[in-house]
């Protein structure tokens, strides 16, 4: 009979199902009137539309929600169904599904948060029923059934990646943010994620881009960290249009699409 | 022959046609998580929901949408259709598909809307595609084939209902308002529309409302300006619930839904 630290050990394995249920850069794809080929495509055939940023993560015993871009949450989390909130930052492409929602009726729900006061148009003040819980990076929260560490990220405004951990398997959600502080990367490295979801918003280009990374700063942080498999997010049409014109990811990273389950 | 000023008087029929695009009061119908008797309904049976309060307005010459909280505006409003849109204010449920929509490729949209500096979260310092026009109440704009007069109303931020006109045919729409100012009331006596879209969040209550109208006051305009056709709008769950109970309107208003057109 296996020893229980033992078995424990042998259990290290995804029992965390996340779906990115959305990947796109703020506008969404198709950007509204856009004639280039990544917007056409996705006017043509849904299956290639990106909305907003975010992710749905279940285990056996919770279900959480990362980011609140989507107008049809009630959909993705039938009421009752939805444990906690991690919101990455307040920028609207992120928050925006929280409008309607907060004057739902029921339990609260909690929304782990980074502490920024002035939040989103008028959010914060009227919360309805929704717990905002600012929290500090790298302080760990205890959930249900796993660890959830905020993460320092580089973005316009202050903002939190997030380490899933459960029974020693370990999914880096990081987005938005150009490049990672020295304080995450250092982090990282002491916890190496089996699977990162990462924020490129742009193709490769000569200029340092602002408040999102490019491939080539998403590949080094790859690289950099010696993730095994990462899946990029946060996509514009641009990084749509280099992919369609024949770029190449490098090995072990992956393009994320709406609806994709990990 | 006809001489053409006795054509105009007698083409002074409803050539504008206004499609409520959006009837809820914030949240919508049915709200997240709620099973009182309206939300069941609008849950089982989606001919009764109500997203966010919003309109269209189409002339054979000019396509105009009042209002911006449906997030698919794309599908209303086709690139190239859309020849200018009319906010009442800045609340989220009235302009959350702009944040969208403004990353858009093409030409400007014009966006009349109140003075009102703070807008909504970075809509206003981030505004892409959409050119921004506060205007003041009671100064008409000349469009292509109509003149819209904002009207001052009473809101918890600075807010314009519109009275649109084409050949002689006066459409008001007014809210979100608790009551009318003194002005607008005298303004709409003096130029009597021949039908109203009217605020109406609650059921009549003792309690004089904030912010929106109940009921009874939605009735009192009504019948103060001696409107032969009002239309009710921006409806909370309590008020369907009031008329599922067996709640009666006063002759010459009816209750709105999304997708209604007149």
């Amino acid at each position: 009979m296996l020893k229980p630290d033992t078995h424990y050990q042998m259990s290290a394995v995804p029992d965390i199902e996340m779906t990115l249920t959305g990947t796109a850069a703020a506008g969404g794809v198709p950007l509204y009137g856009c004639d280039c080929p990544a917007c056409l495509r996705a006017v043509r055939n849904p299956a290639y539309r990106r909305r907003a940023t975010s992710a749905k993560v279940k285990t056996k015993s919770e279900t959480l929600c990362i980011d609140c871009g989507l107008m049809n949450l009630a959909e993705h989390y039938p009421p009752g169904s939805l444990d906690a909130i991690l919101l990455t930052h307040f920028h609207v492409d992120h928050v925006q599904g929280l409008f309607e929602l907060r004057w739902g009726k029921g339990q609260k729900i909690p929304v782990y948060c980074p502490n920024d006061p002035a939040g989103c148009a008028d959010l914060l003040k009227h919360s309805g029923i929704l717990d905002f819980r600012p929290i500090q990076p790298f302080e760990p929260l205890l959930l249900k059934s796993c660890t959830v560490t905020p993460l320092l990220l580089m973005h316009s405004r202050p903002c939190h990646g997030y380490l899933i951990e459960r029974r020693g398997y370990r999914i880096a959600y990081l987005t938005d943010t150009v490049g990672l502080p020295d304080e995450t990367l250092l982090w990282l490295t002491q916890h190496t994620p089996d699977m990162m979801i990462l924020d490129c918003s742009h193709p490769p280009s000569e200029n340092k881009p602002r408040n999102h990374n490019d491939l080539s700063i998403a590949t080094e942080i790859h690289q950099q960290l010696g993730i095994k498999h990462t899946i990029l997010t946060h996509i514009s049409h641009d990084m749509d249009n280099w992919l369609i014109a024949g770029g190449q990811l490098a090995e072990g990273i992956e393009l994320g699409h709406d609806g994709m389950t990990l």
